[in-house]
């Protein structure tokens, strides 16, 4: 086993579904002790999710997105099961959750309750709108944080409706900012001794990452609208049909054009004036764009690419999920893994985009059966006996599964 | 000045444009010292994008981009500008650079070099395929990590053509990822004493970022297709049409179909067999689809969102940037911030996403002029003394803007 740079850290795992588990999946590849507490009787909903859906074991949707994690069942009504939060809250450095705004206040579980027991607490709270303004009460799925959070109204083609990207971006672009987010406050609560809370909206995760579409907005009065896949600034840059498909090609300079002019046998379109430069392209991108059609129709995706990377031009064909899992640069990535589960068989999933030099993510443990690790986790991290946990199994706070 | 959790952190930056800033946007505005290594007389590609390109003062995207930041200009090709790096790197923590996989070998301050002179430096790279792997040579830009890692397969109308998102969420995403990377290895580093290098790239982080696609196809079989802003389970969870535009609606489970049936006053659904469960929606969503467009369509976006809205049905206008930039959430979570810039006036642009209950990120200082620091850093943190500036000055090394 070697080393992990997360070591150490103890994450009290609240979250369920997607922009959470997101969230604590990072800090669980990296070597972090995530302790997921799951709801008697239902565990994270993503348990009931495809693919191959399973309450105890858990779904290939959970398998992926809690492995390396440890499950706690409890029921948070039951005033002995929120005293063994109130234990456990005092040896552990971090809790995320995404509940609605308010449930952790009826749960007793929010952040004013738990910094009693852990002052330097740092407690991370997603949500579709945050803990204050105007919409905090609204409920969100994804794709009302896409739609409100300005991702739909700039994707789709000219003129047509407004589309969502196909994943859950508003939730895992919230919890890739939540997990940044709470490794800086563990760093500030380092060197300061200082917890604190961190609130972070699935909204403003995504109108944080409209690039430069709100200065346009405010500094030229321009409204960004739907553009297809077509660049602002740049042509030929686009998807373009061929015979079995389409490919993307981008090019966004001069010397890029000249490469993809000699690369298509095309060089009397380098100094075409119409083509010249840069800006010259994008305003006679309509004359453009059927000459690099016609190219790219009479060829396969494969014959594209091969011919523009022979060239060093950027391009790329569309690759979908049968592709992927089989790509040879996906699996040299170690970015397919794929881990006996005792209840699953051989699970195939993505690996850790994170590649480090000196603590390698290469250990992926199964995902937990619901309260797989009451006993232990209660055992380490509350200080319970073993007398003390036999009566909270008598009492029906814990069950055997 | 309120404190920042960041603060006392070095960041050496040789990124541009988008996925390496956005990155070190993030440890600027939580507090870092962030110093931008601007190429001599070009600075980074950005300063020359819309809105309002200028060489020297930045774009109304580089201010956005590089707020809190600092910055010196050097040409790398010059052994005098590199003695300069080697000297910085000493004194810093991070460095980041989003170059093409050898860029940085070939000036002098790839990862190797420069742990010579600081060992326990932190060391990101963020590129299109990362540095090992058949593709690590393939140029790319966003649209080329959006198709070839997943993304654009699954985006846009069942049947109709692929579409990335109108963002560029493949520089986006690796960047944050990147930045939560990169503070593990600083948590790492201040219990060991060891630095490293971390690889990120583009399709990778798209890739992971699939949510239960990938599992769904190794698990079941299913290819996952693009098929508008429905949802793969529930019903209705879509984009519906209005009087004026769209409103997305997203009803996951039974009590909210109830809730929903009550607020449209269309009670006699609620126990049609063919809508009952979930499950039930799904299979009859062809069905169900009309008789909900019959409601939303003789209505307003608006009318629609106040009427589900008081029943806590989840719902959503599409908001366009011209809507966000003044949306009173938007505002009342200081997602949009305005401050004087010296050389553009009043300058509105997004805030950051990350609300700290303890050390609020609160203050945004203009992006810096081309080169406008390269005298306080150099002495600052290459112990350059006033004599030696002058030399460097006389010498071509630096310049006066």
């Amino acid at each position: 086993m070697s080393k992990k740079p997360l070591e150490g850290l103890v994450v009290l795992d609240f979250t369920k579904v997607y922009s959470g588990p997101y969230c604590t999946l990072l800090f669980a590849d990296l070597g972090a002790e995530v302790i997921k507490i799951e709801r008697k009787n239902t565990g994270d909903d993503s348990r009931s999710f495809r693919p191959k859906p399973d309450l105890v074991e858990g779904s290939g949707y959970f398998m992926y997105m809690n492995r390396n994690k440890k499950s706690v069942e409890l029921d948070l009504k039951d005033p002995a099961a929120l005293e063994i939060i109130y234990r456990l809250v005092k040896n552990v450095d971090i809790v995320v959750e995404n509940n609605a705004p308010g449930a952790t206040e009826k749960l007793g579980i929010d952040y004013e309750t738990l910094k009693k027991y852990n002052p330097k607490l740092i407690y991370g709270s997603i949500t579709g709108f945050g803990q204050y303004g105007p919409y905090k009460n609204k409920p969100a799925y994804d794709i009302i944080a896409q739609a409100m959070g300005g991702y739909m109204s700039l994707t789709g083609e000219r003129g047509g409706m407004p589309i969502k990207l196909g994943t859950s971006m508003g939730d895992s672009i919230a919890g890739v900012h939540m997990a940044f987010a709470i490794m800086s406050a563990i760093y500030h609560r380092d060197r300061t001794g200082e917890g604190q809370f961190i609130d972070i909206a699935m909204m403003d995760s995504c109108f944080a990452t409209l690039e430069n579409h709100v200065v346009i907005h405010t500094m030229e009065g321009v409204v960004p609208a739907r553009n297809g896949n077509s660049n602002q600034n740049a042509s030929p840059f686009n998807t373009f049909k061929t015979k079995d498909g389409y490919v993307c090609i981008a090019i966004a300079n001069d010397a890029l054009f000249a490469k993809f002019c000699e690369a298509t046998e095309m060089k009397e379109l380098i100094h075409d004036q119409r083509f010249e430069k840069n800006p010259d392209r994008k305003i006679n991108e309509d004359v453009l764009t059927p000459i690099v059609t016609a190219w790219t129709s009479q060829r396969t995706t494969e014959e594209v690419c091969d011919t523009l990377d022979k060239y060093k031009v950027p391009v790329g064909p569309i690759k979908d999920i049968p592709e992927l899992v089989n790509d040879p640069h996906i699996l040299a990535r170690e970015m397919m893994i794929d881990h006996e589960h005792p209840f699953g068989g051989t699970i195939r999933m993505p690996g850790c985009p994170i590649k480090f030099s000196e603590t390698p993510i290469d250990e992926f443990k199964p995902s937990a059966r619901l309260g797989a690790d009451n006993d232990s986790i209660l055992k380490q991290y509350g200080g319970y006996s073993d007398e003390e946990l036999v009566k909270l199994y008598d009492a029906g706070t814990l069950i055997k599964r």
